[in-house]
């Protein structure tokens, strides 16, 4: 393979990598300082701030929304938690069209509290994402469907590859698409089979490391570098599926959340201009 | 599916699972007096005890030794570390084949120190089973690839899937099986066909749960019935696909390490009758 590469990658910052100092407010003015041209907001910091007034401040600033994190979380226990979570949903997709945002990325869940039954949480997944479908398509907002490591199966996403992925995005059809995160799928031994299946399909494409030892399911990711994740080689495989967009870079790490957000922005800068 | 459960499935007893505070024979003496009829010794205890004594104690006491934990860890960072680890694991055949075990237990190894080439490892893996594969014909010992969760990938096992292990099975031919633990692959969303395609090749079983949280990515197996994988099903797709043999269980955690042996063998006892 012999794509070019190089300051033609474009970064976005996904706000929770800096999510214990900085509102959207810090980040947006962060990644105008920084010279990062992308932001991908938590719905957290989002209502904090109003979705309108954040809408008009990303759009003054210049920013791309990358996504908008996170729909998803459909499996419940019963027929009402289902539901609310469908009216979630949809307040999510309205947010993402007023953010323009290239897509809704959606953390699918995982099993209800006390069930072993993981057919049935995929179940409530995919028809999920079919109640929701049709507000996304009539809004414009790509729903992305991120495969989650195999470690969070059972809490946060029975989505666990993007074969897994594919699949729904074959079976339901337009208005769907893949977020391919590096730290999710990097194991996968079909991975790039997989990736070039998603040509046209992928919709984002995230970015961090997997460190050596781990030692926390959710809050030990590793800054880009720092781990044995082959980034560059899973980036080459998006960009031959056509993928040309933005890498988000989105840490959800406890030592990262330590540290000052400027320095932190500056390693990911300097990351990223190193591996692409 | 309607296949008859109950107090046919042979139980064994993994010596990890009480390995802070039992050697290989308090092990023997412990499943003699639990009634527990198999048992799968890890090297480290095997070696304490020596081989020979070992195997004649383990046949005295009448027990099947269900596996041997472990061949594998191939990948290094040079041919020298390659070949230590083939002659190792000839040691550790000629020790299964001493032991009449029903397989080696393969756990492949991960990323050799530094490095991030997966597809490099895996090629290492590959590589070296089929260097140990004439003498493990020779002795009459299968090797069960096990593969294992892709949160070991990095430093445990490059080998993640089942159809990844199948796939090492179709290409390097007869001697070859699988070991499925179910902590390893019950969130596949491919199980239910890979497993049909082990047919006749599934080496061992092993059971342990995945606990909600889980705290730890090594140390923090639960005990079967504790956590959220319907172990009970993915058996009945083992017997679907012929294996009709024990389900051995192996707990790596630091809670149960802590309780009193014979505590835990009653607990598993428990466990397994109420499962199968």
């Amino acid at each position: 393979m012999n794509i070019p590469h190089g300051a033609t990658i474009p970064l976005s910052l996904n706000t929770v990598t800096v999510k214990e100092r900085w509102g959207l407010a810090d980040c947006i003015e962060g990644c105008a300082r920084h010279a990062i041209p992308g932001i991908s907001p938590w719905r957290d910091v989002l209502h904090a701030m109003g979705v309108q007034a954040a809408a008009r401040r990303i759009r003054d600033a210049g920013l791309v929304v990358t996504g908008l994190c996170r729909g998803g979380m459909f499996p419940a226990a019963d027929p009402a938690g289902r539901a609310a979570a469908i009216e979630d949903n949809l307040r999510a997709i309205d947010e993402a069209h007023a953010l323009n945002a290239r897509c809704l990325v959606m953390v699918c869940g995982g099993l209800p509290p006390g069930s072993k039954d993981l057919p049935g949480a995929r179940a409530m997944v995919r028809e999920g994402i079919e109640a929701i479908l049709p507000a996304a398509r009539a809004a414009g907002v790509t729903l992305a469907l991120e495969p989650l490591h195999p470690m969070t199966c059972a809490d946060r996403s029975v989505l666990s590859t993007l074969g897994q992925a594919l699949d729904l995005c074959d079976r339901l059809g337009l208005g769907l698409g893949v977020a391919v995160d590096v730290y999710h799928v990097w194991w996968d031994p079909d991975l790039e089979q997989q990736m070039r299946r998603a040509e046209g399909r992928i919709a984002a494409f995230h970015a961090c490391d997997w460190l050596v030892p781990t030692t926390d399911l959710v809050f030990d990711r590793g800054m880009p570098g720092d781990g044995v994740i082959d980034i560059a080689a899973i980036r080459r495989m998006a960009e031959a599926a056509g993928y040309n967009g933005f890498t988000e870079v989105e840490l959800l790490s406890r030592r990262w959340w330590g540290e000052e957000p400027d320095h932190v922005l500056a390693v990911i800068k300097e990351r990223h201009a190193k591996s692409s």
